[in-house]
């Protein structure tokens, strides 16, 4: 998280840019360049980079939209990885990944092993199963100065189903919240622990409780834009570093180029620009 | 999981066995024999598969420990998965995946969509998110005959630590039961729903009670074996016709050979023909 924050003043954004590419959705020059899935995703993924690279300190991978793409979209995963991370982005995979502990150290040495083809700088885990999952991936991002952020409140319409479930006056995110506020790996001798929180931008109600609740996690938000969360909205989220909150779009950015004939590259580049003053003027004090 | 009970009658069996490879623990002669990562996965799910196939319904290959091993990993997982489905198993790629809806469908692509290269018979989902992350499964397995299995009460040590939290007298994995058994997706003109649940060996009490709440539902067990879950408690699981319960076993019967040197395969088989023996006593009236 030392980096992320290092990177976010560097930069002077709190945007990251989320990869969520969907073959069928591509420009025409890209899917008539090449009928390779690998070079679609590879001549996607590198055009977006190309235009925020500058701009942001971080891209979050969905890796859902590379299985379903099969081998060839996991190889371009990697590929594109490795790209970011040689741009100097930090990269978050979003794999929401959560199992029994000792599958839990699987999947985090998948993603968190230095030399790793999926390494990255922090991902996102689910935490239905409890702390021997959770502690299995906060085990070995401490060792290798990684990052995780726990999925606490999700932007989705359906969150409330489960996370909002009131318990002995508190609800189940609040659970979550307090079981990582008290998790010996949550302790920090830096202002942010390595663990963060995912915490939707369509609950500002809910981004206020927990930003309160967790002072020393940076918050990974989605929603922001075609999810319908607005910048106001993430005032609070941010605390009073203005280092607390990454803010995440993903269609807005990537497919900006569909209503903006400067291509992929200008268009993503704009679509950022707008987004980091945007957030800017409520996280500069 | 029309096709999942037409093999448990025909195997007589209501094992499934699970492949979590993990390299260093393989024996010399497959380390020998490659150095490459994909040719000892290959050897190992071969060998294994070789001697199981005629005893049991189902494999089961855990998703992470294919993603520890990168691209080499992830292409062993797509081809053991087709070699275990062109041997007639009912296959089950246990991934606990769960994301927003569109997310999800992304997923479901990658693992329930007809000539996916991980295409499986079924698949494990995390219910955190709610429903609209489990219907974007529901939804893409209904379209393609395909098998969910969704979390309910995991196996393992801290899994109380959200699941059995009491929400109005009811613990949130009943919160989970509840909303599966409501949900329209649920319906089935046969026997038992196309959606399952994972219900965990280790907790026989709550084993009974979900086997009351989701009477249509196939339970996925895991917990048998290795992690102390034994027969006996297994009972009620199967319901009165036998076929209510699927038992997981993975290191139990992938590493029998530590302990008996007949070799993976022979070692395999005789730990299967051991865990059918110990199962059917208790399923069969």
């Amino acid at each position: 998280m030392r980096r992320l924050i290092q990177k976010m003043k560097e930069k002077g954004s709190a945007v990251v840019v989320g990869i969520d590419p969907v073959i069928e959705r591509f420009p025409p020059e890209i899917l008539a360049a090449s009928p390779r899935t690998y070079d679609r995703l590879m001549a996607f993924g590198t055009e977006v980079m190309a235009g925020v690279w500058d701009l942001v300190p971080a891209v979050k991978f969905q890796s859902a939209y590379f299985e379903a793409c099969g081998l060839e979209g996991l190889r371009a995963l990697g590929d594109l990885i490795r790209l970011g991370r040689d741009k100097g982005l930090f990269v978050i995979n979003d794999v929401k990944r959560g199992d029994i502990g000792s599958t839990a150290a699987a999947y985090a040495r998948a993603y968190l092993s230095p030399g790793a083809d999926f390494e990255v700088d922090a991902i996102t885990i689910n935490p239905y199963l409890g702390d021997d999952s959770n502690e299995a991936f906060y085990r070995l991002a401490k060792e290798n100065d990684k990052g995780i952020f726990l999925l606490v409140k999700t932007s989705n319409p359906s969150s409330g189903q489960l996370q909002d479930l009131e318990i002995q006056g508190k609800t189940l995110y609040d659970h979550v919240a307090e079981n990582l506020k008290n998790n010996p790996y949550y302790e920090s001798r830096e202002d942010y622990s390595f663990i963060g929180a995912v915490v939707g931008a369509t609950y500002p109600r809910q981004l206020k409780s927990l930003r309160r609740a967790l002072p020393r996690s940076v918050f990974l938000i989605p929603g922001y834009g075609a999810q319908g969360g607005g910048g106001e909205d993430l005032k609070v989220a941010f605390g009073p570093d203005g280092f607390g909150a990454l803010v995440n779009s993903s269609r807005g950015i990537i497919y900006a180029y569909e209503k903006n004939p400067a291509g992929i590259r200008q268009a993503s580049r704009e679509a950022v620009i707008a987004m980091n003053q945007d957030l800017n003027q409520w996280r500069m004090k």
